[in-house]
């Protein structure tokens, strides 16, 4: 049975958890530095805190002139760390009149999501905090 | 009702997603800080590929003696990113004998994964990729 067929037979959440690719084999240096590229920008809290706007705006969607009042930062510096989401997949971006909007992509989200959903109990056995 | 309830009421994998904490409302700077400084430890594609060496090793825990190997890099260089992880909250070591082990901290990762899993058509509507 190939990698694809188990991954479509684990789709509910309970298997795919224990399928976690981190899990299921060590993650490769091309796949691990896809994703570190994904983490490393949401790992500042500035950008968290954009993403989390964005994301939490009423229709999933954000203008840049929402996301400038709640931070102590310059207009630039918002436009910097925008561009890092956008640069990472994590946020797409569309210009419409005069402003640019931003939303998530909800599959990058996912991607790392799943990757981060280990098991609690994993058949390997005693993986628990 | 409160947000503890809705929650609980949420607890199935479907509503979960609906429920993630980033979508709900803004994160908090507290909240952001904290949260970045583990998606900040994650990235690296060196520490991703460490992290996912223990996760799949046999057991659910490696010894650092296993950790060395796979990179193209000084055990010194290893130990730091070990180091990272492990102040991250993101591993636990323990030492036995001669060698420390390492193991994943599953809730650390739970609480990233819930934090980026956003569903695919939320009830505010329209966030698709």
């Amino acid at each position: 049975m190939s990698k694809s067929e188990l991954r479509i037979l684990g789709q509910d959440d309970t298997d795919a958890a224990c399928c976690s690719p981190m899990v299921r084999e060590p993650l490769d240096a091309s796949d691990a530095a896809d994703l570190a590229r994904m983490f490393k920008a949401l790992g500042d809290p500035v950008r968290l805190r954009l993403l989390s706007l964005i994301a939490s705006h009423e229709g999933g969607e954000a203008c840049v002139c929402d996301l400038t009042g709640p931070f102590d930062v310059s207009q630039p510096t918002i436009s910097h760390h925008l561009k890092v989401l956008r640069e990472a997949g994590l946020v797409g971006s569309e210009r419409r009149a005069n402003w640019v909007y931003y939303r998530v992509v909800p599959a990058a989200l996912a991607r790392l999501s799943s990757l981060l959903q280990i098991a609690p109990a994993p058949a390997k056995g005693g993986v628990r905090a």
